[in-house]
């Protein structure tokens, strides 16, 4: 029973608008308004999108009501692809933390902030493998 | 440039105790201490463990200081598994939001709480595909 993230759910104040921003960023979904919650396949596991008082309730939590310690990545094969994902995420009406620029750890990255006020870190990590299918090796692993 | 979720990382208080607690329940890495920060391979994507304040500063957000709207789930093949994996997180120090149970999308699952307050939901959905490799694959995707 090796572990894994099988999904990460984002909660979110309004479906509508966060799976918007999403699908202008290239995510494909094929749930139904009615479902009340957006389910996207990314590779072998799922990014979902639900609300946040529901998310909250079902984790057992209470909500901080900002960011609370979790950030999600999406790694890319070039400063450039680095560079396009941020202007991308701009033009879907995220708020830019940081445009991308050379990291201390010698990659690239930017951060884009959603909608919902949940940071991405878009990265180009060199010293990673990424597969054609965008799975994502450590060196070592 | 298929969207992805490459990487998830979770802020932590205490580097050596989360590694600890994350072992605990399978996970494995060859990060070394000096590193500073926790890699673990997660099928095609990474789980990482860094100082909270380090990943606020990154993600350039502010910390509120709980839960900030962002839950991770591990789905596993049977409501036996589920149950299994509560009983193992609940050995190493986590907090059971909810035992296994079913739910009412048909499925089964329970939420183990971190030792920094990051829920996790342990979950059966026969509804979705579990690949032999550990990937999820939606019924439609």
């Amino acid at each position: 029973m090796e572990p894994r993230v099988s999904l990460v759910t984002l909660g979110v104040a309004d479906l509508a608008r966060s799976r918007a921003f999403y699908e202008a960023l290239g995510w494909r979904s094929t749930s139904r308004p009615e479902d009340g919650v957006v389910f996207f396949q990314s590779g072998g596991m799922v990014l979902a999108l639900w609300g946040r008082a529901e998310l909250a309730a079902d984790s057992g939590v209470t909500d901080a009501g900002g960011w609370g310690g979790v950030t999600p990545a999406w790694n890319v094969g070039s400063p450039a692809a680095v560079d396009a994902i941020i202007e991308m995420a701009r033009a879907a009406g995220a708020t830019i933390a940081r445009v991308g620029a050379a990291t201390a750890w010698g990659g690239y990255s930017g951060v884009f902030i959603d909608p919902d006020g949940h940071p991405w870190e878009i990265a180009h990590n060199p010293f990673w493998t990424l597969e054609p299918d965008g799975s994502i090796r450590l060196p070592d692993a």
